[in-house]
């Protein structure tokens, strides 16, 4: 055995125990609780186990999964990107990056390349697994909200046609869970969880 | 598409999410805070993801992961069952069979069978894949007892012969980890973390 790689490894694996700490804007299902980045990551990588067959072009799934497992550790140095947050235009992807190379450089120089080259084709998003992924990315906390009569909706005053922006990852992603995603803002709509 | 497929899938993926509740009695690395089974699982597919070159036999690590992610999913219906608990000698196979075949049953009939076959795969421990897994399940709460005093050795008085007892399944899973895990808990008997 190699013990500077497995060093390198489990330095790697303590460090990640952060992602617990950084709490999204979102809540979890019917809850006031916040959800955090490492639950979210395990939920999102159960929707793609589970939903991979609405992708639009087919996927490899365990690249999807492994995607999503890793795509928000970043936000340990970075922090939550809010979706709807109207004072920072764009992801900071600078501080991101800085963030991606420490905490990947944790890790054996082979892996430290593999986790960075796939949390990369995830924020580019033009590979079939990146789109997929993010379509991934932006239900949860559409199918969260409408569990809590609006969530960041009606927490930020968010309207239809800002969500409806901010959202169209999913379209690019899969035409099934678009279709349900229309039908879903639609009713929240209706019941008021959102304005028009 | 099919409307109902995607139904049943959804419910299942808003059902899960109450995982995010089921606390283990283990802390997070230097911490106070409980880690609950989401976050664990999270946790567990990322050591999987760092660690597959240490496995005995070579895994299909896709696999590995896929088992980590569902593992504990039962113990929505079942709860958490503590390794050291003294009155429960093993843990509640029949219960925790009736709440996979509720709760992988909210699944299309072709998925329930397949997160059920994993699941139990996973239970059985006899397949590389399992072993592996089973490993890191193991692993993952000595390093947190290592980092916290001691943790639940010192907090339920818990002596080395039955924590290495408990785990020898990491000695089945991974030579290099089993060898990591010695040097881990000599160390933490030798700092007063975990009585001889
Ligand atoms: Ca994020």
């Amino acid at each position: 055995m190699n013990t500077d790689r497995l060093t390198q490894q489990l330095a790697f694996i303590r460090e990640i125990d952060k992602l617990k700490y950084i709490q999204r804007k979102t809540r979890l299902f019917n809850s006031q609780r916040h959800e955090n980045d490492a639950e979210h990551s395990w939920h999102l990588a159960m929707m793609a186990m589970v939903l991979a067959e609405h992708a639009t072009t087919e996927v490899d799934l365990f690249k999807v999964m492994k995607m999503l497992l890793i795509h928000d550790i970043v936000e340990i140095d970075a922090g939550d990107t809010f979706l709807y947050d109207t004072t920072q235009s764009h992801v900071n992807t600078e501080v991101e990056l800085e963030a991606a190379k420490r905490i990947f450089g944790l890790l054996p120089e082979d892996q430290m390349r593999d986790f960075i080259a796939l949390w990369e084709e995830f924020e580019a998003g033009e590979t079939p697994e990146a789109r997929f992924a993010k379509a991934l990315d932006r239900l949860e906390p559409i199918m969260q909200n409408a569990s809590n009569q609006g969530g960041t909706w009606a927490e930020y005053d968010v309207p239809l046609s800002r969500v409806l922006e901010k959202v169209q990852g999913i379209r690019k992603g899969s035409d099934s869970l678009w279709a349900y995603t229309e039908d879903l803002l639609r009713e929240n709509v209706e019941n008021g969880n959102l304005k028009e």
